[in-house]
């Protein structure tokens, strides 16, 4: 390890002062705290001992400039204080600092001058490389770097990049086949704005596997419980033989079942009602607990970080990797 | 400015290059880009021009390591994901970047080991300063480092730090001054568990700033809508002349306009409902949408991170600084 002397206000102890203490040499105790060279492992635990004793910490930009890298990393998200990015950042965060990278926030809210200025910014600071991610799952353009780059929730445009999603097929899938095993055969989907990637694929996803058992309608609207209740008057109007609601989202489904509490249909005995996200502030508030679909989204930041570092490791994987979902039964197609 | 040659695997243009390009000295053209020294407007735009088409991105680690700084401060967390100190996050994030500092995300997910790994590794990379915030309001021990720390929404038990928080007294008496304003006369409480200081301020503020119009009691229970319908409940039956329900959170305030509908008690005709937060998803969806008071917590995390930038630059400011609230008015007090 290069041994470089910052220009600090207070010096910490140095590796000299380790080295004297553990009565070994500057090399010796250099080897031993970078895990590094043919020690025994009582001389590496002495140094040990002596470094923690003075509590010397080791510069690591000294490491830093020696391999080229800066072991650290950068989140550039559109929105830090999203539902779904946030979980996201969480995972990455948790695998890169086991890993001893640093994380870097870099919330652009979607204004593209703002990603510039991050990008300059972050090629001066030799990133090792970026986690890109945003609150929608709309494919985006891929940013213009030279580094390691891999995408989270939104898949870059470019299919030679690495990409990882959720599996919302699956996670459709899933709803459907609970459904049928409860016995339910008229099934019915309330969702958000057909523009959202989100809701379009859920709906036929829910459509594509009912098959038969799909006997009521897709009514695309917007995210909100209030448009749930609206919906659910709807459907019951046109479609009063239905006996299952599934929900592109917990706050659609959340406003299905007020509306159908409100009407004195029993949920789930008269109609199912599933949601979708398990965002547990609605899932668990609605009367009663929502059945939904968990997007496991701390585990796709997981898994994304975990490519990061093998791309910045030299191994690169192009394309888009689809995680599954898993789904969540509660009291809304159980009952109690 | 000192120029480095990384050991780097892509080879972006260097200065040399802008100089050449520019057709000035190496030593000018640094100048230009640094902001420093004598030279002609005009000169440090053909300079920047140059920069800009080459794609030049200074390296920052020489800055660092020659000013003795490295322009990166952390954010120490308890809970990233927490609705609190997310919208915190985004402040300090938001002043930092645009004061070109790099900001590193640590999320210790209240794990006393996690913290100290942090705060080793903080150390090693020679961070300039470090944020700390957290899910609670609790004052917390502060963290034993030799850096300017700055204590966001759970003030530092020790005075001499600096702390910024949020002013809950205030808090609460807007919301009585607001109920007073609209001749509310018979106003109760109800709340999250009383061992919880942001219930226990939000109470006493309440109580103190009623007075004499202070007519029920203060319930303390937990952050749930549950907890609202059936605290309602109980109101209703002990104090049945009640004219107004101020509630330690918007959660619980839903859960009051719920169940007073049930009972079909008119929000705010009959009893008008306040909430605290003023957390979006649970005020406006609502019915009737919450009067609640915002906690500016955005702007908490930007004040935070102006008096880090501060202390960071020789001027700390000790003990503890309150923020105020905003008040935001809505159907559940002034109807439609």
């Amino acid at each position: 390890m290069v041994e470089r002397k910052p220009v600090l206000k207070q010096q910490p102890a140095r590796i000299l002062d380790v080295a004297a203490l553990a009565g070994v040499s500057v090399g010796t105790a250099s080897k031993a705290l970078n895990d590094t060279g043919q020690l025994s492992p009582a001389t590496r635990e002495r140094v040990r001992r002596a470094a923690d004793q003075l509590g010397f910490t080791p510069d690591t930009r000294g490491r830093a400039l020696q391999s080229g890298r800066t072991f650290t990393v950068a989140l550039l998200t559109t929105d830090s204080s999203g539902r779904f990015s946030n979980p996201i950042m969480r995972g990455v965060e948790d695998v890169l600092s086991a890993g001893e990278l640093a994380t870097i926030l870099c919330d652009t809210r979607d204004d593209p001058l703002r990603e510039q200025h991050y990008l300059r910014s972050l090629a001066a600071r030799r990133v090792d490389g970026i986690v890109v991610t945003g609150r929608r799952t709309e494919p985006r353009t891929p940013i213009d770097v030279s580094l390691p780059v891999v995408y989270a929730l939104a898949a870059s445009t470019d299919r030679a990049d690495t990409s990882v999603i959720v599996d919302e097929q699956q996670g459709a899938a899933s709803v459907v086949e609970h459904l049928r095993g409860l016995g339910r055969t008229r099934i019915a989907h309330v969702t958000g704005p057909d523009n959202h990637r989100s809701a379009a694929e859920r709906a036929s996803g829910v459509v594509d596997h009912a098959g038969t058992i799909f006997a009521g309608e897709v009514l695309f609207g917007d995210w909100s419980e209030q448009w749930g209740r609206q919906a659910t008057d709807l459907l019951l109007r046109r479609h009063p033989e239905l006996d299952a609601i599934t929900c592109g989202s917990d706050q659609i489904a959340r406003g299905a079942c007020d509306r159908l509490r409100e009407l004195g249909r029993a949920v789930p005995e008269d109609i199912a009602v599933t949601g979708y996200d398990n965002w547990p502030v609605m899932a668990l508030a609605s009367r009663p607990p929502l059945t939904s679909v968990d997007l496991q989204l701390e585990e796709l930041g997981r898994h994304s970080a975990q490519l990061l570092l093998e791309a910045i490791a030299g191994t690169r994987r192009h394309g888009i990797l689809e995680l599954p979902t898993r789904l969540v039964p509660r009291e809304s197609t159980l009952g109690l």
